[in-house]
């Protein structure tokens, strides 16, 4: 495992701080600068982008020197460019880059190209009462986490989430209006580390939140790349190991 | 568990058999066709459709009336339209409507959408031997099969195979020239249910094998669906089912 | 799939229902009883064992007529006689019996020697209202329920509820109280199949509800063996299947 | 993630080393003072403990005071007492101490108590040649290791080997007499990372093996404890988090 410095890259849509006054007090920077500045604090090396940034700041540059990559979008996912899409999803699956998707980044086009589903679940919007509870304790996302925490007023989202079975379950949400949510779920897609965390709506100040600040942090060390180093690519492996009897 | 019988309609790209004289001889009308009178033998209806019919041979109604559906493709991937990788995606994630991935399948439109990944792996062609071992004994897809099962001639495909971590792995095959690979591989998608089964190159008569006919039977009764009946879709719970104490 | 019936025995501590008057009203001739019953009109044959049976009702003969067990145990899960427990475990992972843990059964002798793991959970007695989430649409344990069902009192139990990660979860649990639990878990275990399945405390009626008679039915179904007949044992494959040309 | 050394007991049977002359020649000290050469290069800290010490070596000191413990064990898993496999067992599963399983340990009480199944498999003393795939090139295990690796004369094990599906799967063996076998396995267990390795038969210089030793040293990294910091016991919940309308 390396010592070095994770490079942390955060991508948000960046919309809804420019536009809601509200949102503008709770994030005046962008939900994504507040998360990188709490990265910081962790040791990381942040570096922010956006939608409306060049190749939505996402160059084959920026990719190529991020370890890990945030994502966070929810009213313009469809403004997000294939091209880019593709490029995010190739950086994951061939070389290994970690992904967060945080939030209704659930409905983003790299989180449903990377799952195969539709990545549909149940919501309501009613400032209730949420509790995270940990149930898989040894888990490195869980690290420093007691049994559970609570967010006072979340957006809720409810089973059935559209989603593969996870490698990993780390969180469960208790929500106050009777639902039920897999919260935090690891995936390994190609040589890349897919994590999926469910807190963070932009009305409320979820990532001022110390312990979503926290697993953010833990999940980017999960998420690092630290495998072997073969390009992950089809192989014609013309000539057999082996002595062959039966070939022709 | 339903007691009608089976609905299955088998796809195939249907080239190589009307091209080439070797391959005609082995499978005169196509391998989905002997695969369906396997499937007939054992209890399912069966229906054929190829990438040249209208739709290819996959309009809503098909579907509509297929529980599972089988898929072999390999040269044309790239002639297989968007519009009908959505439909069968749609029918697979959000109906339950199983499918059965044959060999080169693995690089299709539908495969690659449905797990995420390229679906790369390593290849040769040499006409080796392979020895599918069974891994999950208590598996219904291993129902009838003994310890392993050989195939005297096939093309070789070997690890790494670039999928998501399967949910169940059936069978590990092991080939002479010295590699390995997992052969038969089991996820849920939403609520359908995906079986990818390696053997089956063209220039080989593997769906004459009686171990492979028996196993893409099991696989077709593993796949269909069993479920719940509700919608998987987006779902506002606008009330909430208790009453909020904290909520706005 | 073989259409004979399936042969369920249900295993019962059997001590509460005889001991407190007010359980006994709710379950006259035991908790076994009851489910027996919900089984048999499901189309099943059953049989009733109880701890204090002799060899607790669980004899080599009966067990090796056995397709599925179920198990409910509480206050005296150390009365259960290790040579019993040895007896259910080879059943299921040498035979592939099925086999259904209730409830309180998290803590029984088979189920933590099945896991390997402690069984521990937080717990609450309180009556208090339990919804049960789907979680898992297109999986065979939840045929027939749709998005939830409902327990109005309950004795609760929470996470971390101390198991290997499923293989498959099919239900949630939301609990008025503010926990969350993994409440219908499945597992391969050698090549027999494992069920947890939390709903049942003695004190409610909880088997007479139609929706938990029905989920385990549908286990029932879903825990027969259908794999390959080949014996789970060591095996010494002295002659290799190839020639070897680096072998001693 | 802690930068402080890890600190690894190397659990040794320790027998063979000194009863057999050719193998006392390839590990002059034991096998696992080779495996803890290795690691000490890898910067941990290492102690060995072997079956004929007191207690066996691993009293309760000992096991506080240990990270990551490996197993080896062959002819004498009989003797090992049951008391010392509660302690280690609890460590895990309640602490969460890593334990890395070599070879034969898969039939030692430890692993078949936290596995739940019998560990049985398929094997061959015949000096034959091992190739290790990857198949998850980006788990951590797999750091530093190419697409394989190779061990020219090892004992052979093969499918079906009875343990749990595992959480992932790292390396898959072939072999030259014609199996599979599924060689580098991980599970969580209660709080707890057990990895089983495959390679390690004392009669061949296995462990001298430079990929091997960087297989166990990438091991002992993950299998380190890196979770929530509370007991793994049954916690009695007697005051609900939620004020409860419908308890009792």
């Amino acid at each position: 495992m390396s010592n070095t410095k994770i490079r942390v890259t955060l991508w948000n849509e960046f919309r809804h701080e420019r536009t809601h006054e509200h949102i503008k007090k709770i994030y005046p920077d962008g939900m994504h600068k507040t998360i990188a500045d709490a990265l910081q604090k962790q040791g990381c090396i942040t570096r922010l982008a956006a939608l409306d940034d060049p190749e939505h700041g996402l160059t084959e540059e920026v990719l190529a020197n991020t370890d890990v990559l945030t994502w966070w979008g929810h009213c313009a996912h469809g403004e997000v460019s294939d091209e880019i899409v593709e490029r995010v999803h190739r950086h994951v699956v061939e070389r290994g880059m970690g992904l967060i998707v945080l939030h209704s980044g659930h409905h983003s086009k790299i989180f449903r190209k990377l799952m195969g589903t539709t990545g549909n679940l149940r919501w309501r919007e009613a400032g209730e009462k949420e509790r995270l509870w940990v149930i898989t304790p040894g888990h490195p996302i869980a690290e420093g986490i007691g049994d559970f925490f609570e967010l006072e007023q979340t957006e809720m989202y409810g089973e059935f989430f559209d989603i593969p079975t996870p490698d990993d379950v780390v969180f469960i949400s208790w929500f106050e209006g009777g639902e039920v949510f897999r919260s935090g779920c690891c995936w390994q897609r190609g040589k890349g580390k897919v994590f999926y965390f469910r807190p963070g709506h932009e009305t409320y100040p979820i990532y001022h939140n110390a312990n979503v600040q926290k697993v953010i942090g833990n999940a980017a060390r999960w998420a690092r790349y630290a495998g072997n180093a073969t390009p992950n690519t089809c192989i014609w492996a013309k000539d057999p190991l082996e002595k062959l009897e039966t070939g022709v």
